[in-house]
């Protein structure tokens, strides 16, 4: 009757405080496990390897590729970004949920490979409101303001594809709605074959 | 960026605790309401007219269905059992779901009818549970408990329409599980289009 775990991508346009939103979910959550990608771009401060990336330089990263042991991989200004198979695979054995946190080129790539993974998008209630706080923030230049709202409307024409779409206007709410659909989406008939089949097998 | 209210079906073969996982369900929500089934069937003691049901005769049932205010019915143990428009209307016009606690045929009818209406089937652990519990209430005779254990059987058939299976194992699971279910299925793509076209449309 276990359900098995699910493969979860959670992405978002920057500035739409999808790391704020993760860790207060992960708080709530034991049946669900974050699944780290790997990088090749530089560590930065209070970042750890391991936690927020597997930091591999691109020779370790091209390696990996070539033995199959990414999952998918996209470069991104001049940078590799991935999954790993083992980080997925370590979660999914324990029947936990993964979840990967990775940008929409990275998630179409796992929708193609993977059906059955769900796909959770994070948007700014506006695109003005995602302005004001990357604005808000003071640590990036005008310039970037306007390279990062540009690259979130491009991201936006993404979330046709993705199964699920959660606002962020307040913080509690879009964490609630997270756990909700992690919940939700278990339960979901395609994914309860085998419990009816157990249901209906014990009548014999 | 206002969800509009979805109709949600809740159906479950008796002796499954339907009644009291929703009663729960009611209590720990504000965003949904329960609209109130009709039937020809008689009142049983504890019951309250427009509460449980609206209790009709057969001849104002039969007018309401003439007259359309009648959305689906059925005919079960020689008694009529129907969803009136205006049950629903009213919820949905405020911005509530709407919950219809109706059986399976009643549930395909709705099903044909409002293809986007959300369907949920609670189910008990095993048969030899819901047997158990049937059992365990003292109220039933042997032929009865037989007789529904039966029909629960036939009635599991229909699983494979629903959208999400809820199984009532532990009573506040069930509970947590409808609640997910309920917050998850406004956040599916499919019913966010209006929530997307308003953040792209805000930066026009």
């Amino acid at each position: 009757m276990e359900n098995k775990g699910v493969l979860f991508v959670v992405s978002a346009p920057a500035g739409c405080g999808k790391d704020t939103i993760l860790n207060e979910f992960f708080k709530r959550t034991d049946t669900a496990g974050y699944a780290v990608s790997a990088t090749t771009r530089a560590m930065r401060e209070g970042e750890i390897n391991g936690v927020h990336y597997h930091f591999l330089t691109v020779e370790d990263f091209k390696e990996k590729i070539e033995s199959g042991e990414v999952l998918e991989y996209t470069e991104y200004c001049g940078n590799f970004y991935g999954t790993l198979k083992k980080s997925v695979g370590d979660l999914l054995s324990q029947g936990k949920d993964a979840v990967l946190k990775i940008e929409v080129e990275g998630a179409m790539n796992i929708r193609r490979k993977f059906p059955d993974a769900c796909l959770v998008f994070i948007l700014p209630p506006s695109l003005e409101v995602l302005e004001k706080r990357l604005r808000g923030r003071g640590t990036e230049t005008e310039e970037k303001i306007m390279e990062r709202t540009a690259q979130a409307k491009t991201e936006l024409k993404f979330a046709e594809n993705y199964d699920y779409i959660i606002v962020n206007d307040d913080l509690n709410v879009a964490v609630e709605d997270l756990l909700g659909v992690f919940r939700a989406e278990k339960l979901r008939k395609p994914r309860r074959e085998s419990v009816l089949k157990s249901i209906m097998g014990e009548e014999n």
